[in-house]
């Protein structure tokens, strides 16, 4: 595909009007949408709000006045669609490693004759290092990681000690979707809860929670769904699992009447007893902007152009020699693409300086994620154009890409 | 005392220097910055610098060149002289919620033959909720209710099987301040260790943890500190413990080596091992700038001033016939004042219609905090003025006061 093809491809995407949302720095090529997300333009103005106008001039009166108290609610319902989730199945609060805590434990109590969680071992650590601080506290309980999350290794695994599976609905290196609704099925049918890790799915293709009968997920807020650095996750409970669920971060703001000040806990009615405490309204005002820019994107065109992006990224680096880690069918791939290059640190640094941002994981990958909001086919094809050049010229030798430094 | 006297000691008052570096709503005596502080003046630049500099334009790389990754030790060294702590003794992270459920499992577990956590019943009630929760997931622990904190009663309840003893060093409601070194001793002499919760204190009066020899501590931003609504919440472990406290939250964050994502989990050296996940950098920002007035301001002069305009308004209304439910020694006073009424909530919000912000907490108690960073003598008097002027009018009994709402 030519550049001017590109361009062509560019003149006629339905999301094109989406570009001007996000306020991105010139010269840049964001492929890391998929670790932070891109500022939206509105966002800026609606944190001033809260700082200078809610809490400066009204101060503790926001609490009711603002609806300071109802936000965590009206955020989970904005993004319940989602992810395919029902209005009233959804929380937003807390980090993605608290809130994961809580629904595993919720699913050790709700499984009581159970005692094993299955993992993935090539999953982002936290959650399993969640899965092993939450089995750390049932007598007899462990944690247990695939080695590879396949039909076969799940069948091999889902005992009847079993009670709940962990997993990542993409990978966080590779990219790779998987089947949400087989997998779920595979694991119910063995009497386990299916909990979703769809910090690297959702808004970056349609999530369906609902309709494959998921159990229980988290998800995180500041990568597709742009909330900003550290905004807050959310959790997923199906309204079937709702009354019985119980998580033992039970603080005030999951109480049924939490300004009675009752010294006893009593959870409240709903997905409302996963919260633990009065929210971080910084952070869920800038959320609350980037979901006004979702409220308007159509899911189906999001993943449309999601697949055309990386196809069109694929093709274009193929002839470079690099392996490509991500799958290459369309049903297993999510929105980034992985290339695994043995000096895959010091190439990434080297596009960096070239304006064409990007990140590396261990051992060998490099990853590029593509936003459909904000990203262009051209842009896609230039980035692909500048990493020719990275390695034809060898530049990524120089000393100065090689001194490490991390990011998420 | 008349208006001259209290501007006289406005005129030579110290601290005075400090009300310009907040922003306040004209017409307003802000009487509930023990509930939410109000906003530093250098806030919203320093707010907008992260969202349009760091997360805009620089993106992922903040990370790295932001220090993002080092925020959370960076604020807790600059906490940590505030509540008496050493520079690696503190850390700001998650919400004093989840926070207090990170200490208190990790005290079970240092004390493993013991089953009992012991907390003030009067306290505000998520410390009674967490401690529930953490004690529901240990075989045959539970959660013990002091009915009142008081030497007899701990001596009481000190038995061989109480693990940890959470207290808040200010009671919530009646501003009362606690002994924190009598009773630190009073609870490691029976084994126990001792968990200070210093919502209401820090900020307020010079705290001493590490003097009182305190075991652990947690403690919330957004009241005398003045770092926003919902900012994050700081944990104080000391020293001698942190080598063997475990927590079973143990995300990447708290892990020894984040960056080579090991599939097990080994916690980092340090106060370190009680974070989760990476941190909210909005309410990071904000609570960053707050800290840049605090490391201006003298804690002795806080204290004394704190005194000061709680002893000018309790002799201002002492006249009106109201109970004092704050004690009148300044040795067992924190920096709120709590009056009795039986319709203290229309009171209340008739005062807030005339500009004097306070608050109200069942069944009877009308809580004014005194902040004195911002507050002046004169604006003492003048709502101590308002209040009489509403009780003497009768005019909260106007139907339009008695709709409730509700403010934390």
């Amino acid at each position: 595909m030519t550049r001017e093809e590109c361009e062509a491809l560019d003149a006629v995407d339905p999301l094109a009007g989406f570009r001007k949302e996000f306020t991105l720095p010139e010269g840049v090529i964001y492929l890391d949408g998929n670790s932070l997300g891109a500022l939206p333009a509105g966002t800026p103005a609606r944190v001033r709000e809260v700082v200078e106008a809610e809490w400066g001039r009204e101060l503790i009166r926001s609490w009711n006045d603002a609806g300071w108290f109802e936000q965590p609610y009206r955020l989970g319902r904005r993004i319940a669609p989602l992810i395919g989730a029902g209005p009233e199945e959804v929380v937003v609060c807390d980090t993605t490693s608290v809130n994961l805590f809580k629904l595993l434990t919720a699913a050790l109590r709700l499984r009581p004759g159970r005692r094993t969680v299955l993992g993935d071992g090539a999953a982002f650590p936290t959650d399993l290092y969640i899965a092993e601080g939450v089995t750390g506290l049932f007598e007899g309980a462990r944690s247990v990681l695939l080695p590879s999350v396949t039909t076969e290794e799940l069948e091999r695994h889902l005992g009847e000690d079993v009670a709940a599976v962990v997993l990542s609905h993409v990978d966080y290196r590779t990219g790779e979707l998987l089947d949400m609704a087989a997998i779920t099925e595979q694991v119910q049918r063995a009497g386990a809860l299916m909990i979703w890790d769809v910090c690297h799915s959702v808004g970056a293709l349609p999530v369906e929670l609902g309709a494959c009968g998921a159990d229980l997920a988290v998800g995180c807020t500041y990568k597709y769904l742009n909330g900003g650095p550290g905004s807050p996750a959310f959790l997923y409970v199906a309204e079937r699992h709702q009354a019985a669920a119980e998580q033992p971060l039970s603080g005030w703001f999951g109480h049924a009447r939490p300004f009675a000040f009752e010294p006893g806990y009593a959870p409240t009615a709903g997905v409302g007893r996963f919260m633990t405490s009065s929210p971080s309204l910084l952070g869920q005002a800038a959320l609350g902007a980037s979901l006004d820019v979702w409220e308007r994107a159509d899911l189906r065109a999001v993943r449309a152009k999601s697949l055309a992006l990386t196809d069109l990224f694929i093709s274009l680096v193929e002839p470079l020699g690099l392996e490509v880690a991500t799958p290459l069918e369309h049903a297993r791939r999510g929105s980034q693409v992985a290339l695994r290059h043995p000096d895959g640190y010091p190439v990434v640094q080297a596009l960096i300086e070239r304006g064409v941002i990007g990140d590396f994981r261990a051992p060998d990958l490099m990853r590029f994620g593509f936003t459909p909001l904000y990203l262009s086919h051209t842009e896609v094809w230039d980035a692909a154009r500048e990493l020719a050049q990275v390695l034809e010229s060898g530049e990524w030798r120089a000393p100065r890409f090689s001194r490490r430094g991390a990011v998420t």
